[in-house]
């Protein structure tokens, strides 16, 4: 019995800390409800309902499938159901006819055959990758409908206004959907990856910043520094997917806000991938941040100054970057704050070639120099940046 | 019209270089359709289609719906579906009684009540991370069969029966997806995720050789190494995603030849991380193949010996290891080339340190330095591998 109090108050604790890190996940909630209780709508009002009779549920369907947390997403699935149904729909009352022209006895072997064939092929090309990237849904509501629409009208003759009667509900069912997202605190996926691509470059910000604070402080034997945005950065390492489908529904949504239709949602993919790049030479220097590997201080101290400041020009220009890309103004001074750290990592380079060859203790001038070497990289990697911002 | 003709030629090569790459793409289809055919049988069949009548297309649907690439996918999916189905059918039943005893005028409104709350709960329940990860298809079923049995219930009083059949007909289209998946040429998750494990320290171990073999190799002035194995290590930088589904769909899986139903698919994952973790050094490593980073000859010259030995033993201690996970044998081989690799790397440590100080191109140094301690990295992270296997 304690054990399972207990539980339930870990699921509560579970629940309140989801709803509070993103309130939008309750409105995401109670608008399906919302858009479910409408369309159940269809039941209770009488004329409606002898119209569609008990087809009415492919309403109800229809919500509970489509209904996503973007718009973008909502949006595709609704658009890829509703056109797939049609076409699906077409092809099956064609293939119905087909078949009944072939004779009483042909009828169940023919439409058997044909949906056979139908489901091999379109189960085949849901493999292609673009097809999988943005129409997989509407693929398998084309094999669902026309299997539906084809056997059904075995039995029923009715077949024509059987598929009628699907289409309207599931566009009734799909349009209620892309509604409630749209007008009732729509969440769209272009804004999303915009933000956190933006927030994305704020922590690598952050963790340069973190970084030479960090390296350059001197350590006691076996300890390590660890601030909470040195691990910021490892959520980027496994962005790439997510990324990726979110670039996909944006491009289903409509303008929207500063967004305009045709918004450029590649050029974040772009954006994302040096950003992933930047993080893997993070993973590696995050290695220099214990006592074993961090080098010796007096070598350490020789390129403070130089890389203190290249790095805080980087971190303030990935900043400014992040910035520019959430309010979408382009900033000059992010070009100052390059231009800088440019010229601090030529002085680093050369400091690294005259300086440090008098020193004696040369694994610790491998490490620091590795160290400077993987900033000066980041800094390139900043200014890759800022030409596709 | 030769705009079109292009097209399809298109599409034909890229249909064929799928089903070559992957026949199991082929067979995988022509599954999908042989189960379709084999459930519309139930419209066909005089006494089963009077048992079920419309409902039958419920067997159709799941067949759709539930049919996926691998068995773990698809007995989850439909594992997922018959239970909460049952649940749910069991729950849609008992809102629409309390709802009647309710009296005429108050039941609408007592049934859209409940079905808008169990939407909302479900729809965040979704977003647990743990019920996403392997539930969220058996909660949209949920929504989906409580708002069609409560709501239509107010129509059709025979509710009980409508549910009873629902349940039975997606049992009936589930297990016929089931056994074709499993007894028809069977595509197993958990062995999809066994080689690409395996196959991913093949890549890791390759790229190494490459490396190793391009970085010692002095390159005309602009010009830089690429060998088709030094691209492959990439894909590991993303599978991440890819490696965790095919684990949680490992799980649902029943032993299967060489593995036991508890197969500890989760050490898999742990693999998959630290290969992660070299491919992020791997990364890095590629900078040094060009020209201008490379370092002059001499300095690298000096290194290579012990550096191409230390490499060599990781990456036969790599394949290795990949070979063992591949047969599941634990051979000592691994053990003795990560044993000569470590020596080696304090062999290259010393050297470093020694041989390198009467050095004067200390940009060159350094470059190698970092090169050769990137490799020690990785030859450390072979160790821990072999430490999981």
């Amino acid at each position: 019995a304690k054990d399972f109090k207990e539980k339930v108050f870990e699921i509560c604790r579970m629940s309140k800390k989801i709803a509070e890190d993103d309130p939008r996940k309750v409105i995401h909630s109670l608008k399906v409800g919302l858009a479910i209780s409408l369309v159940s709508l269809f039941y209770y009002y009488q004329p409606l309902y002898e119209n569609f009779g008990l087809s009415a549920m492919w309403a109800v369907m229809t919500v509970v499938v489509v209904f996503e947390y973007t718009v973008g997403a909502t949006l595709g699935k609704g658009l890829n159901r509703t056109l797939a149904t049609l076409m699906a729909g077409t092809l099956g009352v064609g293939a119905h006819y087909l078949a009944s022209l072939a004779g009483e006895k042909a009828e169940p072997i023919l439409i058997g055959f044909f949906v056979f064939l139908q489901a091999a092929i379109v189960s085949f090309i849901r493999f292609f990758p673009k097809v999988k990237a943005r129409y997989d849904y509407g693929f398998l509501v084309f094999i669902l409908t026309f299997s539906l629409i084809s056997v059904s009208g075995f039995r029923d003759d009715e077949v024509l206004e059987m598929a009628h009667k699907r289409l309207s509900t599931i566009f009734i069912g799909g349009s209620a959907c892309v509604m409630i997202s749209i007008f009732v605190c729509p969440v769209w996926a272009g804004e999303e990856l915009h933000y956190s691509i933006a927030i994305n470059l704020e922590k690598l910000s952050d963790f340069l910043e973190a970084f030479v604070c960090g390296y350059f402080t001197t350590l006691d034997e076996g300890g390590f520094v660890n601030f909470p945005c040195l691990e910021a950065y490892k959520s980027i390492l496994n962005s790439k997917s997510s990324e990726e489908s979110l670039a996909n529904f944006a491009k289903w949504e409509p303008g929207h806000g500063k967004f305009k239709f045709s918004h450029p949602w590649d050029q974040y993919l772009k954006i994302g991938t040096i950003t992933h790049q930047c993080a893997y030479r993070m993973e590696a220097l995050k290695e220099y941040l214990n006592s074993n590997t961090q080098g010796s201080s007096e070598i350490r101290s020789m390129i403070e100054e130089v890389s203190l400041e290249m790095t805080m020009e980087s971190s303030k220009a990935l900043k400014e970057l992040g910035l520019s890309i959430k309010t979408m103004t382009r900033s000059s001074s992010a070009d100052i704050h390059i231009a800088n750290s440019k010229a601090s990592s030529k002085r680093l380079k050369s400091l690294l070639q005259s300086r440090l060859r008098e020193e004696t203790d040369l694994l610790s001038v491998i490490s620091v120099g590795t160290v400077a070497s993987l900033l000066i990289d980041i800094t390139d990697f900043t200014e890759k940046l800022s030409d596709c911002v």
